[in-house]
């Protein structure tokens, strides 16, 4: 099944509870939009993608949960309702995105509160359909940057799981293995969430392709001794000249492989890139609980005094100079970004 | 008490069993050497000047336990136990080091063996002395360093833990805030053994020194923000040429310091400095079981995916053009490092 799914019979969303996995695949339903703000917020689904359709989603349910008898007030609680969603998490634009492309069809279509209903799940199911045949025309891309044999590092999770299905960085590797290319995958357990032990590995099993887990510590060492040919991540925002905002991590890792002379490549839906930011430093950084650092466990026992306190960004910045390339649903870009980026974000079908 | 100290009534060697702390404090005692290699393999005891002193006073057990009746072949046994005890961990040169040093003696002293035994006894009690009173020395100088309301960053333990007592890059923040100055700490949780999380934290909260807890990857983040103002490490080994090994994690630490013109400084006692190595790439990198990275739990469960697999190498190298400053108890040594890293290597008394 698809990461986010909206079913007809019941009028509920159902997504796959993330936080559990891999130990346990449970599929949750919400009818409250509020439930699935809280959802985005707590991560039972997250990864850019996913989020944004989430959160069109999210306004069909309050579309349907709606008693307005009258589309002006049904626009209003819409209105209401993207605003609360668009607050669950600040730093991936997809997020804002789909709940602007959401409103803009509320906002534009005429007849009954019924019609504005139907409308507005279609808009949120188009975003969602969209999303999986731009992940796969990302991944055709992408997969011809990788060569037979290669050796990739992959930062947190950028799998179906982070979309509606199929995925970024990691369906770019996807597509390389179905292509019939040998690719493995050191795998950045990224802290402090580690999505990547969690879920990049167990997609990576689920898809047959061979991988490591490493502590996101060692990805130096590895890109240093030669032993990985490339870097892809996703990212949760790209500003207009290409900096790169992504899970916390991602900037150190891109000074490793620029330091080695190792390809960098971003893979993102344009609908990531906000044309509104001229740079990186104008993305706003969400800092999480501190428990998220301190809640970690060996044997059962917590790793962190009692006492401890802990900061806890969850993104960082890479700078366009250490990116050496922009994977989208149009193409690859190369730099100069701040030229060639815009070009490639067009708001036609997709 | 000494994190290792020579228990004279029971001819034991102490130490503090620091894979149980901050959770439990205790002291477990050895009578035999093969103990202590063992007790350095699983990282009982680490910190490269701590398992120097280990081994030194390995030497010791093993001359205690000796039945030889003839110096010669007490001199065999302690090459043989000296072998054993420089296998347990390749990379910190400290550990051979101290075992060459105690041979020597060994070698060189005349009389019965019993005058032997109390020899190696007192060469291995001298390296832990002086261990003290070095470390005290760099902490001097390394704090001088440091300015009033520096953040500094720090990786992995290098505090009293580290080493016999009172640390490396840890003592010289220790020696900063004893001084006086305002000095907080970022500590780096340090995966995969999270000695950061786990023994910095712990440190840190006797000193009464504020810290706060950062997964690896948001070192970055800080350093970019401008929120740490030094970076500061040990070592496991240093070249010639200044390249330094260290923790894994400490080179892209370095890199992202570099990036953002924060000066780095690695602490190490002469003894780490390995006049041998040319340069870095020739240190041996150890690289530990994957259980290490598999095995990490939150909420009670485990994180990896059952049939995951793993790398875990424990070490990289950070190369000297990202090092600002090398601190020893000779004093603060700046590039080039060729040049002057060996004028401050005396084989004197320290």
């Amino acid at each position: 099944m698809r990461t986010i799914e909206w079913h007809y019979p019941s009028g509920q969303l159902c997504m796959i509870d993330q936080r559990l996995l891999p130990g346990e695949f449970r599929i949750v339903s919400y009818g409250d939009y509020r439930q699935v703000a809280a959802a985005i917020r707590e991560m039972v689904v997250r990864g850019a993608p996913a989020i944004g359709a989430a959160a069109a989603f999210g306004l069909a349910l309050a579309a349907r949960q709606s008693t307005a008898k009258d589309v002006d007030i049904l626009r209003e609680e819409l209105k209401d309702a993207a605003e609360t969603l668009g607050k669950a998490r600040p730093t991936a634009v997809n997020l804002r995105w789909a709940l602007k492309r959401v409103l803009s069809v509320a906002m534009l279509v005429s007849g009954s509160v019924d019609d504005l209903q139907q409308a507005v799940l279609q808009a949120a199911q188009r975003i969602a359909d969209q999303d999986v045949v731009i992940n796969q025309r990302m991944a055709g891309y992408g997969a011809a940057l990788i060569d037979d044999g290669d050796t990739v590092i992959h930062h947190c999770n950028t799998g179906s799981l982070a979309a509606v299905e199929w995925g970024t960085a990691l369906g770019v590797i996807r597509m390389a293995h179905e292509m019939g290319k040998q690719v493995s995958v050191l795998v950045d357990e990224t802290r402090p969430r580690l999505q990547g032990a969690r879920l990049t590995a167990w997609e990576l099993e689920q898809y047959g392709i061979p991988y490591e887990i490493i502590s996101d510590n060692a990805a130096g060492y590895f890109l240093h001794t030669g032993q990985a040919q490339k870097v892809f991540v996703g990212a949760d925002r790209v500003a207009v000249n290409g900096d790169v905002a992504n899970k916390i991590g991602t900037y150190m890792l891109a000074l490793a492989a620029d330091d080695n002379n190792v390809p960098f490549y971003a893979v993102v839906p344009t609908s990531t890139v906000d044309l509104s930011l001229a740079d990186g430093e104008l993305i706003p950084i969400e800092e999480r609980d501190a428990g998220e650092i301190l809640d970690l466990q060996v044997g059962g026992k917590r790793v962190a005094p009692i006492k401890a306190s802990a900061r806890n960004p969850a993104f960082d910045i890479t700078p366009n100079r250490l990116v050496t390339a922009i994977v989208t649903e149009y193409g690859v870009v190369y730099p100069p970004f701040e030229q060639n980026l815009p070009e490639f974000v067009r708001d036609d079908e997709r």
